[in-house]
C-alpha cells in the first residue's frame, strides 16, 4: 500500500495513538488503513461414499485437486460463501453440514474454513475456474495433487473420522448437524437505536 | 473507496472479466481491490463459576459490557488472536478451549467467533479500551447493558450449555477439548516449490 484510498495521497507506515502495531497512516486526510486476514471458506462435498474434487484452472497451484473454495464475499453468512463457491466451482447444490475444519495460514493472512456438505445429486458444471469436477472413492484421491494443505489435511481429517465412525450425521431438514459443531447463527442488522 | 492504494489515481467499481460482482478496479495500474469480511476474535473467560466482562472504553457502545473480542490480526492464528484481546482489553491471562460460537453480521461485513476460556487466575489489568473488567455470576449478568447482539447472544448459549450440562470439560495441557469443537490447525508456511 502506497497511497491512501480515501483521498490519494502518500501513506506510511507508523503506530497509531492507542495502537500497538505499524499502520498505514495518511497524513493528508488522517485515515487509517487496517489490514486483516481473509476467509477463504469451502466445502467437502459427499454424496454417497465419494467426495467432490476440482482441478483448478487458476493459479496458484492450476491443475492441482482441490475441494471447493474461495474468498468469503461481504454479505454472505460463512456457511452461504461455502456453498456459494460450491455451486461456482463445480456445479454443485449442496446441503450445508457440521463446520469441520478450522485452518490458520499466517503466512499468508488467510484462515481457511471447510464445512461437510451433502450433495443433492451427481450432477456438475464446472466453472471457469474449474479445469474438471469429479467425484472420488477415497482409494482414488490424488494425494500427490492437491493443491492446498489445508485441502490435504481437511480430507486426512474427513477419511479418519469417516473409518472411525466421528463423522456427525447430516442433519434433517430443518436441524442443526449432530457431531462436533460450536453454535452458529447469522445476525440481522439491529434497529436503529 | 475513491483512489488506488498501489498507483493513487482514481478507482472506479466494475466487474473484472471473470468476476460476477463489482469491485474497485484501477484504470492506470490494473489493480483490483477486494473487500471481504473481517474476523472478530474473542473469549467466553471463565474462572470457576463467573464470567468475565469488559465495559466498552471506546465507541461503538462505549459504557457498555462485552466479552474481551477484537479485529484478528495478520500473522497470527483464530485462538491467538482471541488470548490476545483477552489479554489487551482485561489484562486476563487464559488457556484456550472449545471453539464455541461463529456468528455471521454481514451487514457489517464481519464474522465473530468465540472460544471458551479458562482463566488462569483472577488478576485483572484493564487496557486502555476497558472501562472496567469483572467477573460476574450468571444472576449479575448485566443482559441489558451488553454491547452487542453477538455477545448477548454467545452469553445465553453458554449458560444454557452450562445448565445442561453440554459445556465441554477443560483440555488437559497439550489435549484438545472434549465435545462441540471442529478440527483445528495452524499451518506452517510451505517450503519453496
Amino acid at each position: 500500500m502506497k497511497f491512501c484510498s480515501a483521498c490519494g495521497q502518500s501513506v506510511a507506515q507508523k503506530v497509531p495513538a492507542g495502537d500497538n502495531r505499524p499502520r498505514y497512516c495518511c497524513d493528508s486526510c488522517g485515515a487509517i488503513h487496517y489490514e486483516n486476514p481473509r476467509l477463504v471458506v469451502g466445502t467437502v462435498p459427499v454424496l454417497g461414499r465419494q467426495v467432490l474434487l476440482c482441478k483448478r484452472a487458476i493459479e496458484p497451484r492450476y491443475g492441482y485437486w482441490t475441494l471447493p473454495a474461495g474468498f468469503m464475499e461481504n454479505g454472505e453468512a460463512v456457511s452461504e460463501g461455502a456453498a456459494r463457491e460450491t455451486l461456482e466451482e463445480a456445479g454443485a447444490v449442496v446441503d450445508i453440514g457440521a463446520l469441520f475444519s478450522v485452518l490458520d495460514v499466517p503466512h499468508v493472512h488467510q484462515v481457511h474454513v471447510f464445512y461437510l456438505a451433502q450433495m443433492r445429486s451427481a450432477d456438475l458444471d464446472p466453472g471457469e475456474e474449474t479445469l474438471e469436477a469429479r467425484l472420488f472413492d477415497e482409494a482414488d484421491i490424488p494425494w500427490d495433487e492437491l493443491s492446498f494443505a489445508t485441502v490435504k489435511t481437511t480430507l486426512r481429517w474427513f477419511f479418519e473420522d469417516r473409518a472411525a465412525g466421528r463423522l456427525p450425521e447430516p442433519a434433517a431438514a430443518g436441524q442443526a448437524p449432530s457431531g462436533f459443531s460450536p453454535h452458529q447463527k447469522a445476525m440481522l442488522p439491529p434497529q436503529r437505536r
